[in-house]
């Protein structure tokens, strides 16, 4: 089943506002096994709507339309498309009371124009808003569907999983009952490089569809199967998941739609640990990373961003001299960093970071993009060390990802 | 002039990626003073990229597409549009030689699929790519315009703005020789409330136009005023500013194109003053924030994130029966924080955060969303107070931008 999607007003041409309707539609059909044809935006125009619908409807089995359908001058989408069609407008009195109703409880004045919200093209089917006062409408024309919803994203979201799916489903019954979808997220490999390490596995022949989907620094892909049967559905998705997984092990850290931050402090809630970031090149990201977190209160005792040495030497406990024998950017200065927080902090482990995010402070040994790390507990402290070659902020971005992955593998058991 | 958008990509009509690239290119083209008469987005599909153009180029005089131009086996765009009508491909050398020369330069393996990136359909005029690998073309048919840049939102804003604009400036050429710029930004009314504030000035009537970009939690202002000589365009310019400024004075924390954080550390480098940040519900963000800025060396001493009590207490010198009398998040606990911060660290200023960014732990009295901000000098300590209504990310961004907003207004003399 193929749709097509036009988003209507003014305020998208004209870029004030951003269409976040489409791919909020457009993910919900094709969860639905459903294809996306085609995506349109048009301004409040009489003419436009009208060539702009004419040409979805030969390429579609059903266009949604969103927006263009409040009570002001502007807003045209109704009595467009009724025009497109030839269809005369006829007021419904049960939508109309239902509007009067709700301006009498919210206690708003009541202004002719309101009235233009109950009027439909005739033959239409109306379709509820739970939560406003704009309802919308599906038209059959000629076999094929079109859909009209505000544009407003709260309601367009309640009006598409509510009115709109439930109609195209008892349009068009799936043969596909079962689909299932596995998220898999890598770093340290460049999307053209995993392209290329994926290119001999036939996902077309598993029936699987893959995507990719870059989220600096990480390279996540998707993959989604349907099939008849449940059993059939999830043996090819794990078949994909094994292919993938031969080949792109390494760079893989984790299977499903969490964030790193979610995975790391899921790990240290589940085992009851207590963490402290002693930060210098990455002045505050990666607490601010771990802080984004609800809950994180559980197992974040402090951060500090030490950018000073005298900083470092009073609240981290790192020996002046170490400092200067080895230099700040050092692995015995990380090592110095991570213990000393952890043991000031009192908690069960320690991370530091200290490098060169740029775009100045480089030398031949430690270019711009160096960073070392240390994770301690009261057993060890493990240390790493990275080269990149970003600007200051994705430095900074890449150096804290490293980090997460780092705390991540450690409490995973992995890595050193 | 009137334009189309073509975005392209399967991320696009699947619903994974929001499509921001159409509306930022909408507002580009309509502070040009040209139309967009179309936004589409289409899939990597040859049959449908074809089927697209086909039908916007009569609609336009120029059509801008987006994305498809990686080096993946799902990159089509130009493949495609080079069948669309009918060019053979050809490898330009130079471009191929910038390629290679990206990938030693950043220690990249070369793959060779690469060299796909180097290849246009005959006739192309290359439009330079300054932050990536793929270069842009523009292809002249029968006098129509197709520019093609890529989709990654980094490259197809400067990429638009430093070679499609230019190129169609060329092309369609204006009568009004000059030009001038002003933004404007503001911060603490919605998008509607500045339009709202705004809706009695006649833009029109003084040649200017006016571009709305909401960069949360921003909102910023860019007027255009282009005339036939200097004197006009400023003076025209001056006046459309006077009318905003008398309007949203308070609401306007600059005039220019600079960050924030450019703000607060350019002010900070130029007093020779340096900085300390205690923070608790921002959780390193006021730091991150301040140590993106390339030489934020020179003023931020050090950054605490203090999640815990005892950390206020042992790095703060924060009397732990005053957080007990006043609670963590109190004007009290702020003032203490900041005081305590600027004392230890031996800065000239210290500043604080106190709140409750949520979803949890808030009260009747003090609801998530609460922050108090303290900033202290040698002379005095000045405390503000705010309530936000947004999810615990965005409270703790909008917290930041708070506080950073007080710290430049205490070093411009504005304020308490």
């Amino acid at each position: 089943m193929k749709t097509g999607i036009l988003t209507i007003g003014n305020e998208l041409m004209n870029g004030r506002t951003v269409d976040t309707n489409s791919s909020f539609i457009a993910r919900e059909v094709n969860q639905q096994g459903w294809h996306v044809e085609a995506i349109m935006s048009v301004g409040d125009d009489f003419k436009a709507i009208k060539n702009r619908l004419n040409y979805l409807l030969p390429l579609t089995d059903a266009v949604i339309c969103t927006g263009g359908l409040g009570p002001t001058a502007d807003d045209i989408t109704t009595a467009a498309i009724a025009q497109a069609f030839d269809l005369p407008l006829y007021t419904d009195e049960s939508v109309l009371h239902g509007i009067k109703e709700r301006f009498a409880k919210y206690n708003l004045r009541w202004i002719e124009n309101n009235a233009k919200q109950a009027m439909f093209p005739q033959g239409a089917e109306i379709i509820a808003n739970p939560v406003g006062t704009a309802a919308g409408f599906v038209l059959n024309i000629k076999g094929k569907l079109i859909f009209v919803i505000p544009g407003v994203p709260a309601e367009t979201k309640r009006m598409l999983l509510e009115g709109v799916i439930p109609v195209l489903r008892r349009y068009f019954p799936q043969n596909e009952q079962y689909s299932a979808k596995q998220t898999i997220k890598t770093f340290g490999l460049s999307e053209a490089a995993v392209d290329d390490a994926l290119k001999d596995i036939n996902f077309n022949s598993l029936g699987v569809i893959i995507g990719f989907y870059p989220v600096f620094p990480e390279n996540h892909l998707v993959l989604i199967s349907r099939r008849k049967t449940l059993k059939e559905t999830q043996d090819k998705l794990k078949m994909a998941r094994d292919e993938i997984t031969k080949r792109l092990k390494k760079y893989i850290f984790h299977y499903g739609e969490e964030t790193l931050e979610e995975i790391v402090a899921a790990l240290l809630i589940e085992k009851k640990m207590t963490l402290a970031v002693a930060e210098s090149c990455t002045g505050g990201l990666i607490s601010n990373r771990l802080t984004n977190i609800a809950g994180s209160s559980a197992f974040f005792e402090r951060g500090i961003v030490t950018y000073s040495n005298a900083a470092k030497i009073k609240l981290l406990d790192v020996p002046a001299d170490g400092i200067e024998k080895y230099g700040a950017v050092s692995e015995e200065t990380a090592r110095l960093m991570a213990e000393g927080i952890r043991k000031i902090a009192g908690t069960d482990l320690g991370l530091s970071a200290t490098g060169i995010a740029g775009p100045t402070g480089g030398s031949v040994d430690k270019p711009v993009g160096t960073v070392y790390l240390a994770l301690s507990d009261s057993a060890q402290t493990i240390c790493a060390h990275h080269v990149f070659r970003w600007d200051r902020k994705r430095n900074k971005h890449v150096f804290s990802e490293v980090a997460l992955i780092m705390i991540k593998d450690f409490l995973q058991g992995k890595g050193q």
